[in-house]
């Protein structure tokens, strides 16, 4: 049956069917490269869920309205390749020839951005199945803002994702599904693609022992089975089953065969990973009635019969109408859409951003918590939360309301799935009309979502990742809790700037930055205990974190100070109680205050040299973190005063006096820079 | 009843049980910062479990005989330290005054080798789940080891765990569960604290929807439930249980009432992480009878009821009896557990160490595996395996078996489950009696591990992560598996040795010195493409290694070199040629292999500056990765050839010289160099 319910030639079908086969061959044959086996095996899910459900239109692959496609094994990306040539996405087969080259836009895993109709860049297992996670809450969301009180709705998609048993293996997929089956995300299905192969050879040596349909009932989910992959039927009636369901999200376990039908390479783990061969190639192509001296080729019946674009138009159309309708029902939540979809807030958010009174010892957790409730009103759509620690971290919208099994509210409660959360929070950016998500932990467990940190780098997608507790100055929870190496970890990834603020009014302008960029993820470190909010008559505007880094005090006296003192946090106070005693002293001191090293790097030499001018080599950084990276800034004849060891359990004050993050300490330090360079 | 089936005094047995919870209370009142309620609610199992299920001895808490303890819900730390006191381990009530202080054996969290009794670092949620999981296939592979065929048998211990809803959201927990119920680990007993409150509110909000029960049923573990906490018979029952099962892990669900039974504090999120204050205090007092004045205050009954040290002794000299028979008949066996306790591969084995010939192109995962395969017989408790990437990792005991069901195997089939590979080999090594376990997956996926590769270093224990596949020459599958941030995020971590071999015979030495080390781990970096096996009658012996760096090769002529060119790993190569090329052309380029900057740091000044004299400024980095931290080598006058990005997908070769990591780029850039400073 087509989506309509009329008869369809079955010869076209499977003829449509083995064509994505022959394709997915091809291609990794030609490359000598990649996973023909699972894309083989899954070609009849891919017809199927690509033209009788999937809502899409590939000429238009941005619009709001389409339903999201996830391929979580993005390991078989080649079958989301030959899907969007052949239902008609603005994909060649020149670029399935050069799958896995240089500079093309059939890259060995999806990769967002690279490739019209790949939603999210997937490929490290597990993480799709968080994507998934977040596309459909964020769907929920909006539609939860948009679409009540009653009338027409510009939003109600689903989320259809594709899995391996890899991909179920990796806690980032049970973290996720577990905040899925909490929330009711009843718009999603997932598609466990149960071949029983691994790299390693079958799934009785790491898997056998898990029942997967109990696993995911025990989560909430609607679970259901399709005991062959090759069963059109058995597979239509399981999606639409799942398209009817709204209250659970749904898991379709299906049973397939990998590299079905080669002879020799069906069920077998080497045809995970490699090319089948010429000679297993001609052999599957004889099996499917295919002319095995034929490369890359496609009958225009299969494209005629898959081809997308008119129905596609025709349901874009129709919501489109829709939509029209919304909007001239509610032009200002439709131009609140607008702004959303372009990653702007309201107007007159940057006016509403809190300044803070000289003074006050305000820990920059508080003051993040003031900036949030500032920009609330002017942020609607923006949604975030935190892994079970919002008490802490105070990354909350007051008053915002729960997102629960009502999908209205604003603060999602993660639990304490750190990883899962950062792959949602990913997902939600990735579906458009969510504002700078955010996700939010200690400092210290950004290694547990490390991964999906990284990957909204290497995706640019506009994320916040809040962490708070940025220092051993967090006390008695000690080392296991305590970020020393997390600085230059974070710092390591391309692309994501680290931005740790001196004090309160330094914490309003990183928010500021964080929600302009729209290329990128920012993660802030924002210290559990209280800073003294800098006098911002007596030093310089917060403003200058804007720059990455800029001259926030110079003593008095003309010329080159004695020495450079460059602290990043709340190591910025003490370093410039210690400028000011040193001042005192007669040794003229400036002091750097440094926020941010990727927005400091992207000055121009002017900007820097005016901030560090070479002509002064003795500097000292202040950071209670790793020393790592830091002779980039201080130089050859510069010293750092850091912690290149782990943290200790105690009362924080105590920590930071132990491990020399004294006001005296840092004066001592820089005296002694200045001995040994004299 | 007690163990022998005795009746004892009730009074003493609540007595004892509520001295638990007036001491939590104290302790956390002292130090104003804590966790007391989930202490005071596991009283009763802390005390039915160390009083009547752990075989321990109190005097000799590294006894291998006894059983494990693990608080995975290491926060909760307060109970074990209230037991150990009890129950009369080395720690005094001066102790528990300190908790929470600088230096104290009392830390915020449970650290291994601060506190006797305490067998691992907990407190990131969910490692300990892992530990545990560790700790019970290290009993199993012994028990298969030492303990066949009849006769006596040196090891037959149980894991008991405890954990907490924190723990059960964890990927990580997840991923091991998976593993135990995989490999049958039946002398694990997980006992999980069902409190329903988290530090943002109650579970209702994050965990409600799903059946804790079901899903480790799904996993293949043997469930059980305890209704009320209180009910020390159904806790008995349950444990009983539990001890009785030997083919299924056993997870117990027990009911408790956080903070129990504190008149306002019981069942609020307040009382999980802060002292319940001293009226509160007082008032539990008073609901248990105790003076409301007193503090760590303990009865001489509860002291002689709770003292293990007795029937420690007693059960241990049984043990010993067993042992000595056991070391009578096995001799070798003896001599063998002896070493593998110390950590010393049997002898001969240095010797043993293969050397691999000139100009070869060897990749040196592909040597990393030869090496293991000399190393087998010398390392014969020495397990490990890789997150199910071993046909591509290499890292395999050929003809060393699988372990499954039967626990013999030295290979483990972890799956796709790199963070619970991670805290299982944690937890192996903390057993004792495994050599060196090993983990292994593509260097990318160290990101998906790192809380436990954390671990691992703030614990000391001597484990090895062998990553394969260590950079962007891997080729197709793209920037997602792509590491570049990896060599700078890993050298972060204080206490990690990070080593990138350049070639086969460096590879052998990197596994000599990550066998040789016994108090921290050893990170491996290993290439996926073929790496040509440097001629070592030309250039310096691998054995430099050792030390970290060393100069590899020096062009002909006296006096200090015009440059120095600093390479790793797979770039050493191309950057010998490049300086060879250099020669001819009549500049001097020394070339240093820098494999472990760790190592090299540990060097005095005067072997550094052998390597690096200050006389030369003019220094060129080369490896394929960010550059963050290069400066620290090569100096405000040098310059770094890195990888300031993610990577792409292509064909390895294609990528490197791309991104210009060729002899000629190489070359150019230490031109360029000598131009700028010249």
């Amino acid at each position: 049956m087509t989506r309509d319910g009329s008869d369809v030639d079955q010869a076209v079908v499977r003829r449509s069917i083995d064509t994505i086969r022959a394709l997915a061959m091809d291609s990794v044959q030609q490359a000598n490269s990649g996973h023909p086996g699972t894309a083989m095996a899954l070609a009849p899910l891919g017809y199927t869920l690509f033209t009788r459900f999937l809502r899409c239109d590939p000429a238009a692959p941005e619009w709001p309205g389409r339903d999201r496609f996830v391929l979580s094994s993005g390991h078989a990306v080649i079958l989301q390749y030959a899907l969007l040539h052949l239902t008609g996405y603005d994909l060649s087969l020149d670029d399935l020839r050069q799958f896995r080259q240089w500079g093309s836009r059939t890259p060995g895993h999806p990769e967002r951005g690279h490739t019209a109709g790949v939603e999210v860049t997937t490929g490290p297992l597990g993480q799709g199945v968080g994507n998934a996670v977040g596309m459909a809450l964020a769907e929920r969301f909006l539609q939860e803002r948009y679409g009540r009180p009653g009338g027409p709705s510009p939003l109600d998609h689903r989320v259809w994702a594709i899995c391996s048993d890899g991909d179920l293996m990796e806690g980032v997929s049970q973290e996720a599904a577990g905040i899925a089956g909490q929330l009711g995300l009843g718009k999603l299905c997932l598609c466990y693609d149960d071949n029983r192969i691994t790299i390693d050879g079958t799934t009785e040596l790491s898997f056998n022992a898990e029942d997967h349909l109990k696993r995911f009932e025990a989560l909430g989910w609607h679970v259901l089975s399709v005991d062959d992959s090759e069963d059109l039927d058995a597979l239509h009636a399981a999606l639409a089953a799942a398209r009817e369901e709204t209250e659970r999200p749904s898991f379709v376990k299906i049973r397939s065969h990998i590299a079905y039908p080669a002879p020799n390479a069906v069920d077998t783990a080497k045809s995970h990973g490699s090319a089948l061969g010429e000679e297993e190639v001609r052999a599957t192509k004889e099996v499917l009635g295919f002319d095995p001296d034929a490369h890359f080729a496609v009958d225009e019946a299969v494209y005629r019969h898959m081809d997308l674009r008119e129905r596609g138009a025709a349901e874009r159309a129709r919501w489109q109408e829709s939509f029209d309708a919304w909007s001239a029902a509610h032009p200002d939540m439709r131009a609140e859409w607008d702004r959303a979809h372009a990653g702007e807030p309201e107007p007159g958010w940057r006016e509403a951003l809190p300044t803070f009174p000289a003074g006050e010892k305000l820990a920059t957790r508080a003051a993040g918590n003031a900036v949030m409730q500032a920009l609330a009103p002017y942020t609607p759509t923006m949604i975030g939360g935190a892994a079970d620690l919002v008490e802490s971290t105070r990354t909350t919208f007051v008053g915002g309301g729960q997102f629960a099994r009502v999908h209205a509210g604003r603060n999602v409660p993660f639990g304490i799935r750190e990883h899962g959360m950062g792959a949602i929070v990913n997902g939600a950016a990735a579906h458009g009309g969510i504002l700078s998500p955010y996700g939010s932990t200690f400092l210290i467990f950004s290694d547990y979502m490390r991964a999906s940190v990284r990957l909204s780098a290497l995706s640019r997608l506009p994320v916040v990742w809040a962490y708070t507790h940025d220092s051993v100055g967090l006390g008695e929870d000690g080392p296991t809790h305590q970020p020393v190496e997390h600085y230059a970890a974070l710092r390591a990834i391309p692309h994501l700037w680290f931005i740790r603020p001196a004090d309160a009014n330094e914490t309003a302008v990183a928010w500021r930055v964080a929600l302009e960029r729209d290329d990128g993820p920012v993660a802030l470190a924002l210290s559990r205990q209280g800073i003294p909010t800098l006098d911002r008559d007596k030093v310089a505007a917060a403003d200058g974190l804007a720059q990455g880094a800029y001259v926030l005090w110079e003593p008095a006296g003309d010329g080159d100070p004695d020495a450079i003192l460059i602290a990043t946090g709340a190591e910025v106070g003490p370093t410039l109680d210690a400028a000011r005693a040193l001042a005192d002293a007669g040794v003229r001191a400036r002091v750097v205050s440094m926020p941010c090293w990727e927005l400091f790097e992207a000055q121009d030499d002017a900007y820097r040299d005016a901030v560090l001018p070479p002509t002064v080599p003795t500097r000292l950084s202040v950071e209670p973190g790793v020393t790592l990276g830091w002779s980039r800034w201080v130089g050859d004849r510069g010293a750092s005063l850091g912690i290149d060891r782990f943290g200790a359990s105690a009362p924080g004050t105590r920590v930071l006096e132990e491990l020399g993050f004294t006001q005296e300490r840092i004066a001592a330090e820089a005296l002694a820079l200045l001995d040994r360079v004299a």
